[in-house]
């Protein structure tokens, strides 16, 4: 049912945890299942790079693979470029979600909107 | 929005893991957000007591949540006694779960419930 790709960052899922004073943090609900999602965001004042990115979620096990594989990806983008980050290439980074489970995919791109525009308004 | 103690089971579950060759091993899944759950169970031949439980589950929080409980619950009784241990005993015993979240909460009785039934068919 789920990718070698899915399980790997589920069972050992990457930058968990939280950042304390966070340039941007971003949580969002998921209305489907009730879910909630934290995204923290530590980026470079001058280049506006992220420099570091961390996450926390209720949410299941598909929520965890995708925000794992969604903080990797940003790591190290410009704020600008993060933005392009879309769930669809989350989703495929993943090696794709069964159709059940795209709706808990979508609370890591939400999530890090969500966080670049505390960013954004806080600068 | 979650208990003191849903966030304890949540953050440190008990008894996560396999049991290799288990006496009884439940496997369900959530029809409505397509999650699973797996149960493994070590009775003692003898007394029938629940010596082992372990759990895997692909689920949200609410589902690691009662699964840590459910399995603290069972563990020690006779598997008579484990089959009266219900969702809603789990679901007290966490101080209760918000009402979005307890079909997440099924899940655990439903695989015990599997594992005690997988059991008794193989004795
Ligand atoms: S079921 Fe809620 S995030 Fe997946």
């Amino acid at each position: 049912m789920y990718s070698e790709k899915v399980m790997d960052h589920f069972t050992n899922p990457r930058n968990v945890g939280e950042i304390e004073d966070a340039s941007g943090v971003g949580t969002v609900g998921n209305a489907k299942c009730g879910d909630i999602m934290r995204i923290y965001l530590d980026v470079d004042e001058d280049t506006k790079v992220i420099k570091d990115c961390k996450f926390k979620t209720f949410g299941c096990g598909a929520a965890v693979a995708t925000s794992s594989m969604a903080t990797e990806m940003v790591m190290g983008k410009t704020i600008y470029e993060a933005l392009q980050v879309t769930n669809k290439a989350v989703m495929e980074a993943l090696d794709g979600l069964p159709p059940v489970k795209v709706h808990c995919s979508l609370l890591a791109e939400e999530a890090i909107h969500a966080a670049l525009w505390d960013y954004a308004q806080k600068h």
